[in-house]
C-alpha cells in the first residue's frame, strides 16, 4: 500500500522505516522537498522509500501518518493541503506537548479538547484515527520491545478507517488495540502523556508501556475478553 | 493510628472502612457534624469509627485523607482549617473532574497545574502526598480486585511523609507504589483520569488498573526492578 508519512523526526523515521519493512511504499514529507533528514531516511530505508513535500506525501496514497510535532501539526497539515487529505485515512500519532517553558512539559491544548479533535475539525473530510501516540517511537513499530502483551489505543469517528488502521497496526505487531470510541477519545490518550513523561523520568527508559489489568487476567489469561 | 477522612462519598466511605478494618481509628468529616451519610458509616464501620465536621476530622490525628470531590476540595480543606492541617500528612485522593458540562468530563485545573499542587500551595504547612486517585474507590483498599500486580503511584514534596504513606498503602495491599517525585507528579496522575474515564466506558467496569510493562517483565518477573 502507498503510505505518506508527514514528519522527519524520530517518530516519522521510525514509523516510516517499519512501514517499508513490512512491505509498504512510503513517501516521507517535509516542509521542503529534499530535506536532509528525509533524504538520509530514503537512503537508509531503500526500496519503497521516497521523499517530498508535505503535499507530495499527503497526495501519495490513501493513508497518511501525521508524525509532526504536536505544536506544529496543524500548520504541517495545512501545508499538506486539505485537497490532498480529502477522504484519506489520517493517522494522527502526534502529541500536543509544549516543552517551551521547560520541564515538566504541558499540553498545548485547552481542557476539554485534544489535538486529534482539532485536526478532525480543521480537516472534516479526512478520516482521522488517533493511535500510537502513547508509546515511544521505537515501541510503535516494535511492541515486543516492552514484552508480549501491552495495550495500545485507537479512536476516531470513522469505523471503516479504524478497521483499516487496526490491520496496519497488526502488521506492526499490535495484537488487539483498544477502541476508545470517537475522536474525543484523543483527550485521554493525549493527557496520558503527562503521566508517560513522568514515568519516563522515573524509569529512565522510554521502552515501557501500560497493560490494562482486571481480575479476569489474574484468574486466567485466556479468559481476557477482547477489547477492540 | 488516628486518621481523619474528609468526605462522605464512595471514596471516603470505602477508604475509611478499610482503614478501620486494618486497625486504625478513623474520624469521618463532613460539612456539618451529624451528616446522615457519616452517621450511617459510623454505624456500619463499628469500633474505631467516629464522625464530625471537616475540622473535627482534620484535628483528629496526624494523617488526613482528602476524599472530597475535586471541585470542592479546596473549600472543604479551608473548612477543615489550616491550623488543623499544620504539619499533618495530607493524603490527597481527589480528582479535579468537572462533570457539569456532561460527558466526557474535563479537568477543572488549567494546563500546567494540578489539584495536588493547588492544595500544597494553599496549605504550605501540610505535607501533601497524592496517591490512590488513579483507581476506583473499591480498588483503593483492595488492589486484589484487579489481580495481583497492578501499579499505584504517589508523589509529594515531603520524603518522610511519602514513606509513611507507603506504609499505609502496604496495609491496604499495595506492594510497591511508584514514586513519581515531587507534587508536580500530580499533573500526570490527574490527567490520566481522562484515559481512565474513557476506559471505564469501554470496559464496562471500574475494577481495572494499569500495570507498567517493560521488556524485563517479559523475560523474568523476578528481575523487575523496584520502582518505589
Amino acid at each position: 500500500m502507498k503510505i505518506g508519512v508527514l514528519g522527519t523526526g524520530m517518530v516519522g523515521s521510525a514509523l516510516a522505516s517499519r512501514l517499508v519493512e513490512v512491505g509498504h511504499e512510503v513517501r516521507m514529507g517535509a516542509r521542503e522537498a529534499g530535506n536532509a533528514k528525509a533524504r538520509a531516511w530514503v537512503e537508509a530505508a531503500g526500496r519503497g522509500a521516497s521523499q517530498g513535500t508535505f503535499a507530495d506525501a499527503a497526495a501519495f496514497g490513501p493513508i497518511v501518518f501525521n508524525c509532526t510535532l504536536g505544536t506544529a501539526a496543524l500548520e504541517a497539515l495545512k501545508a499538506a493541503g486539505a485537497a490532498n487529505l480529502r477522504g484519506k485515512i489520517l493517522v494522527d500519532v502526534s502529541n500536543p506537548l509544549d516543552f517551551s517553558k521547560g520541564m515538566p512539559a504541558v499540553l498545548s491544548t485547552p481542557q476539554g479538547d485534544s489535538l486529534g479533535e482539532s485536526i478532525q475539525r480543521a480537516f472534516p473530510d479526512a478520516r482521522v484515527v488517533k493511535t500510537l501516540n502513547t508509546v515511544n517511537a521505537n515501541v510503535m513499530g516494535h511492541p515486543d520491545r516492552v514484552g508480549s502483551d501491552s495495550d495500545l489505543f485507537l479512536c476516531g469517528n470513522d469505523e471503516p478507517a479504524k478497521a483499516e488502521v487496526r490491520g496496519l497496526l497488526a502488521e506492526l505487531g499490535w495484537k488487539n488495540p483498544i477502541d476508545l470510541g470517537d475522536i474525543r477519545g484523543a483527550r485521554g490518550m493525549e493527557a496520558y502523556l503527562l503521566l508517560w513523561l513522568t514515568l519516563y523520568g522515573v524509569l529512565g527508559t522510554s521502552d515501557f508501556n501500560i497493560r490494562i489489568v482486571r481480575k479476569a487476567d489474574g484468574l486466567a489469561a485466556a479468559s481476557r475478553p477482547a477489547l477492540g
